[in-house]
């Protein structure tokens, strides 16, 4: 069947449904380079506009897949993984992976990097001396049997449709449309392998989900594809109004995980990577109730049976694991900026995107995927939104290899936290879990 | 000032307006070929979505013309244009540019091809052996101070960006947004030294408008656009729910001009003609009132000083003006194939733009710009909504030169006639006419 491009633009355009073969015909010749990109703009954009019904989705999300390589493991092999919407300050990966593979998970967590505001699990994890991100998939699959976990970046093969789409969105401002982040979600993490998944979807001033309406739409999307594609998904509504952690940057988020790891007691990443990981480990039957999902994900931390899997991570893809007791062997910024406090009050509002844009400044995050990043450089920001301040007080530091760049980020990092003269109250870390599954 | 182009295109997707540098700098790129084609395109789609405020249209107008050779007729030359957004057997520039040259009027003509449902005056003057539609701009204006009429296609030089732009909109499924069209028409219209201008939009089942919402809003951009340029601006509402005139089709069409010029009433082709050569004495000031303006369009087409016009015209391009008198000189169809009624009843409904499709297959239209036409092909259709038929009555015939098209077209038109058993109202031909200038 061949098709017209412009009638089909002008039926998504004007609120119409595609059926698949129509879906099929407009990614498949895009991908082949037989769909001139302006149409594939114009349609992306109406799409956009128009959405998708939750059919759409599914057919766009089996088109994406049926374009890639499949991973595949032992359909007996307790394969789960975990994708996170994105947020400032974002390290859950590098401490949930190792700490659910510790507890009998298989992972195999095929990542991102950083773009614009938010960082990236690859680009920290290449702060490691050494580590590599480019395992082929054989070494992927041996790695995930073998000790439970790998983390990798997307290669060329893995749902090549998405990947051609995703760099025209970028270009296009069509990235925030929820119909296609669910289909590039879903289909990456079902050609990975993962039978099982869980969702963080965050939301606030530094993720790019603002409000509660589109978390839940997207978290409808995301379950109702599950569904469709027989993959057991779970969503975690996450609040992103502050960033997560006490550390911002590459280098500076793995030392905080290897702290984290030691037994150091970080709430808002302790109590995220928790509650996710135990909806990993009751999504994929590791765990048969919540207490005892509780119990497990909290003894493998305590124990530092968790801290000896990512010591086993890093070894087996190359970085050097002497890191986790030797932190000053990771990448270091020369400046230590103080970051100071404009008022005295209570913090109202922290504008993580803003927080996440300045320090793309002092490359500790990317402008665009070609940008060379500066793994040492970042920010320590321990304060949360409803905390006390009196001005003049240090809100946290820049680390950086520029110091006037530096200042100017410390002073854009200080106007990003809003001072109120009234009481604030501290926000939920968790707004709700949902969990059809169990 | 440099600007990021996905920045842009994100202001005009979430509903922003757009300063005029910025639209300049999009537009001018884009023609220059330093704006991607698809960055482009999602941005078009955007401003599908979204439209433009007064301000941005007049803006884009400006920045159109500013891309434009701009033709110069002398300020105390009468001069005035027509243009109509589009219909099935609209050939009325063909007999109202003689018209208003006979009454006094300079009519400096640039006009189109047709393209999909619709006809083009270049087609159909192309249909009238020798005629040329090319001339250089000099010729334009010389034979427009001459004679008082030269009708031409647009040059490479005539507001080129709109020409980048249209190119890209016809293959984006971007042609029917009302900013992106007041911006086309005014530009042109402009650029070609037109002082006065009357437009015909045109509402019904052969118009790309079908409602009257959509034709105040185009007609309330056109005339502020027009008020922000100091051009003078006048509009006519006129029905396309049935096919003006008798014929369809570009020899076909002259033919009836011929006809009209030598004094036949046609009663729609008159009714529309005479109304839009008023308008265009009065808003040039060549008619101080609307009966003087009646008067002197009446008394040019009876005493037959516009069909001498028009010979005058043929004369000067090149054309073979004894078609005027030996129409068999026009080129004729082979073929003249019935079109019969389904039913008895009253006409409700003419499907005009499916009629244009048809059409498009016996090569009467074109389906691309790269179609090749045959100009004596087209078809005969009398019928008015309104009218009475009896089962098996001729609805009209299709002339063509290749008899298994045409019978299919034949049938195709009879289909596109739907006949009511209850008795069905004869509908006004111009629903209304604004010119805020008189």
């Amino acid at each position: 069947m061949t098709y017209n491009p412009v009638q089909l633009i002008l039926k998504k355009r004007n609120g119409k449904v595609l059926n698949s073969e129509e879906l099929e015909y407009l990614f498949t010749a895009y991908k082949n380079n037989q769909l001139p990109s302006y149409q594939m703009a114009a349609f992306l954009m109406a799409l956009y506009f128009r959405g998708m019904t939750v059919e759409e989705i599914s057919d766009l999300t089996r088109i994406y897949i049926n374009s890639s390589k499949l991973i595949k493991f032992p359909r007996n092999m307790k394969t789960v993984d975990k994708h996170s919407t994105g947020g400032v300050g974002d390290k859950v990966s590098i401490v949930l992976a190792p700490i659910v593979a510790a507890c009998g998970g298989n992972i195999p967590m095929i990542s991102g990097r950083g773009l614009g505001h938010t960082g990236g699990t690859l680009d920290k994890l290449e702060s490691i001396p050494g580590f590599r991100t480019n395992l082929n998939y054989n070494e992927f699959v041996e790695q995930v049997k073998k000790i439970g976990v790998a983390i990798i970046g997307q290669s060329e093969e893995l749902v090549p449709i998405d990947r051609a789409t995703y760099a025209l969105r970028d270009v296009t401002a069509t990235i925030d449309s929820l119909p296609l982040i669910t289909a590039s979600i879903m289909s990456k993490k079902i050609a990975e392998g993962a039978q099982n998944l869980v969702i963080d979807l965050k939301i606030g001033s530094g993720a790019f989900i603002k409000d509660e309406q589109t978390a839940d739409r997207l978290a409808d999307y995301l379950l109702k594809t599950g569904e469709n594609m027989e993959q057991r998904v779970a969503v975690i509504f996450s609040n992103m109004n502050s960033p997560l952690g006490y550390y911002v940057g590459n280098s500076l988020e793995i030392l905080e995980c290897i702290e984290f790891l030691h037994g150091k007691d970080i709430p808002d990443l302790k109590e995220i990577t928790f509650a996710l990981a135990q909806q990993m480990l009751l999504l994929s039957k590791i765990a048969k109730n919540p207490l005892e999902a509780e119990k497990k994900v909290y003894k493998c931390w305590q124990d530092k049976t968790a801290l000896m899997k990512f010591k086993q991570l890093l070894a087996a893809q190359g970085g050097n694991s002497e890191i986790c007791d030797k932190p000053e062997k990771l990448p270091q910024a020369t400046y230590k900026i103080d970051i100071r406090a404009e008022n005295s009050g209570w913090i109202k509002q922290i504008d993580c995107e803003s927080i996440g844009y300045a320090l793309v400044e002092i490359r500790a995050g990317r402008s665009n995927l070609d940008s060379r990043l500066d793994p040492g450089s970042g920010a320590y920001l321990p304060l949360k939104v409803g905390d006390r301040v009196e001005r003049d007080d240090i809100l946290g530091h820049v680390f950086c290899n520029d110091l006037k760049s530096g200042k100017k980020v410390a002073r854009q990092i200080a106007l990003s936290h809003i001072i109120s003269d009234v009481n604030v109250s501290k926000e939920n870390l968790i707004f709700k879990i949902v969990n059809p599954n169990n």
